[in-house]
């Protein structure tokens, strides 16, 4: 199962390669429509988490009416901002495509199902089926009711794939953890001294901060925040730059809470600035860290579990008002191995520079000093979405066989079933 | 750099791929035709070498009039194959597409830049120059001066990746070492107890049996030959079966030559049969192997080097009236690590499975017990050229930086320069 439509990955249309986003399809084909609808909606990326954030497009006669995407929290949904950008009766007898089923229930918005009936459209292309309960085939069974021809299922892959943070977290009521590396082709994510600059390319560097838009929280280790103060946010975009994620540092051992001072006012002044950050590690009411502005703690007892994704979620939901969709997790080797070994990654975005370096430190698969020995049979497969070609790396985005069994290949199977 | 075509691989077109060969190019056009041509060319695989494998489309008002590929050695090149299906007068006017540029001298065949002003043909589309020093732009020359249009460059990329060994072998008057191996993304090759089935899926088997038809010889090592038995001839190939490889088997130690009997008889049935197998290990006069029919020895005294490869062009001709140009490395993972480790492989065919293992043996990147430790900056970079997905599996194609150097960066500048 790959990804359909090259230069589409899990972050959506990929920004750095070769082929721009409608390139390849030809022009007024409901895939051209659909995929400006996608790109509509990759352009707010970070925006509307929790909600989808839904891309919309209205032609007629072969040509663009109006488009837009989902705003921030409690906004306008997609189909209801492209609407607002209409003239006065143009879109009657008109065609929309939208990225996920328009919804027939009233929110914070009344249902764009409805709305989408009053401006006298007469053809609703969407990419998939919105499984949410109070979606979940009633927005197309109104629209036909309401002699709106439907279809279902254009792009829906690459729709599921940018999509998948909301379908994931409706889904398993918890927040999406999103694996992210990059390795020499041995499996290496630091040479045997710590270095990893630079395994990947600009291109997927640029990809890579597009990814932290993506996703509400980046998560790393106390080892990469001491090596490299980083400053966690993005910059290096090739597209808008809409939010940087709040931040999450594992830190088992209280390693930062005993760090120099000329490191600590390092710190404060980059990996602690902008967003807020949330520590994980040890109690620590009388350090240092205790009084810094932005910093909010999570005392660590044990490992990395269900229970502190928990505690993470509510931690964020009382500084951003909303639950926490999704974890971008971006290292270093151990924290990343030992969350693999737990079977704690549902996402996984790796990074390959085609090379071989050779050592026995910081590569893939080894949680703690000692790495597990298993026979080829008890490999742990992931199941393959894409792979894309980004400069000199490559690119490939794979789920774990959970979520491929409990959300991908269900999604994938509810094109073909009636929702009428 | 990227091949540009999804689909098309360093062995060619790639069997098993979603996309048929032609699919995305709009009918009719140049790029249409030119993908007909190396398909065409495909079809012959393993037959003409150490000729370059030339497909040629005759087409004239869109229609396709007819097509070919080079024969085997010393028979008729793609042109003059093509040319013997046209009916009289039938192509005057019309247009010829060909991988390589048409030779204007005469070898063991008429020259064929003659042939196609004598067809009358109007325009010439080549995807790339023959960089053969008696050709090198004067078949382009010859055209024009017989008022042929010529256009070259059209999948030139794809065109190149497919006649590399011709390309490579006429560069350095060496055989070109390609390496293949299946790894996990933590760069194993095998588990801890030598376990390697199976890595890869089916669709990936099928495109290495097709390789195995593009590659004159098969390297592999005695380990996998004990372990294995291995056939090492064409099976599951989707696609025509034109030949098998010349067999090469690495045995510095002479394990083979212990093997008990019954080991030896299933050798002798199914490793030592079909093709000749060159067998490289210790002198061994009186063994049980000096008696075996169609198994040919070299002496091997130090490590696999250029001297060592010099013999084995020897032998290889002496078999088959014809140079070695290409050998394909199968491994296992000590044969292949040695091999990269010294720098010899140029050309490389990754298979990966998006999973993880875990251990600590039969992994890339190990020569020897310890693996080397290098710096980040010091790591072995390849060039990549194309990555496809095949089933689960990532296929990533890459060469060495020498080989891209030489002549694949050249190569494509050639496509810009006038050879008129």
């Amino acid at each position: 199962m790959v990804l359909d439509h090259y230069g589409y990955g899990l972050g959506g249309w990929v920004p750095g390669t070769a082929m721009d986003y409608q390139s390849g399809f030809t022009a007024g084909s409901d895939l051209y429509w659909m995929a400006m609808a996608l790109a509509e909606g990759m352009k707010a990326v970070g925006k509307a988490p929790p909600n989808p954030i839904v891309g919309c497009v209205f032609v007629k006669d072969q040509k663009l009416l109006a488009k837009g995407a989902t705003e921030e929290f409690g906004g306008r949904h997609g189909e209801r901002v492209a609407a607002s950008r209409l003239k006065e009766g143009e879109a009657r007898g008109g065609t929309v495509y939208v990225t996920l089923e328009p919804c027939c229930h009233t929110g914070k918005q009344p249902p764009c199902a409805q709305l989408l009936v009053e401006l006298g459209i007469k053809r609703c292309v969407m990419a998939m089926v919105d499984p949410f309960h109070k979606v979940n085939g009633r927005g197309i069974r109104y629209l036909e009711k309401h002699g709106v021809k439907v279809e279902v299922g254009v792009m829906a892959k690459e729709a599921m794939a940018w999509h998948l943070p909301f379908l994931f977290s409706s889904h398993y009521r918890r927040p999406l953890l999103v694996g992210k590396w990059a390795q020499t082709f041995d499996g290496h994510l630091a040479d045997d001294q710590g270095g990893s600059q630079w395994i990947s390319g600009q291109e997927s560097r640029a990809y890579t901060h597009f990814l932290r838009q993506k996703y509400d929280a980046i998560m790393v280790g106390s080892g990469t925040v001491i090596a490299d103060i980083p400053s966690l946010n993005v910059r290096d975009c090739r597209g808008p730059i809409n939010r940087s994620p709040v931040k999450i540092i594992i830190d088992p051992k209280g390693r930062i809470l005993s760090i120099d001072s000329e490191i600590q006012r390092h710190l404060i002044r980059k990996t602690f600035a902008g967003e807020p950050t949330i520590y994980c590690g040890p109690e620590h009411k009388s350090s240092w860290l205790s009084h810094v502005d932005m910093v909010h703690s999570i005392e660590l007892k044990g490992p990395i579990d269900a229970d502190l994704v928990a505690r993470l979620n509510d931690c964020y939901q009382s500084l951003k008002d909303r639950p926490l969709q999704s974890i971008f997790v971006e290292g270093g080797p151990s924290l990343l191995n030992r969350l693999i070994g737990q079977g704690l990654i549902d996402v996984f975005h790796t990074f390959q520079r085609p090379s071989i370096l050779g050592g026995h430190e910081n590569r893939l698969g080894t949680a703690g000093k000692e790495p597990q020995r298993r026979l080829m049979a008890e490999k742990q497969d992931l199941y393959l979405l894409a792979s894309i070609v980004l400069g000199q790396d490559i690119v490939v985005e794979s789920l774990s066989q959970a979520l491929a069994n409990d959300i991908w290949k269900p999604g994938l199977e509810s094109l073909h079933q009636s929702h009428r």
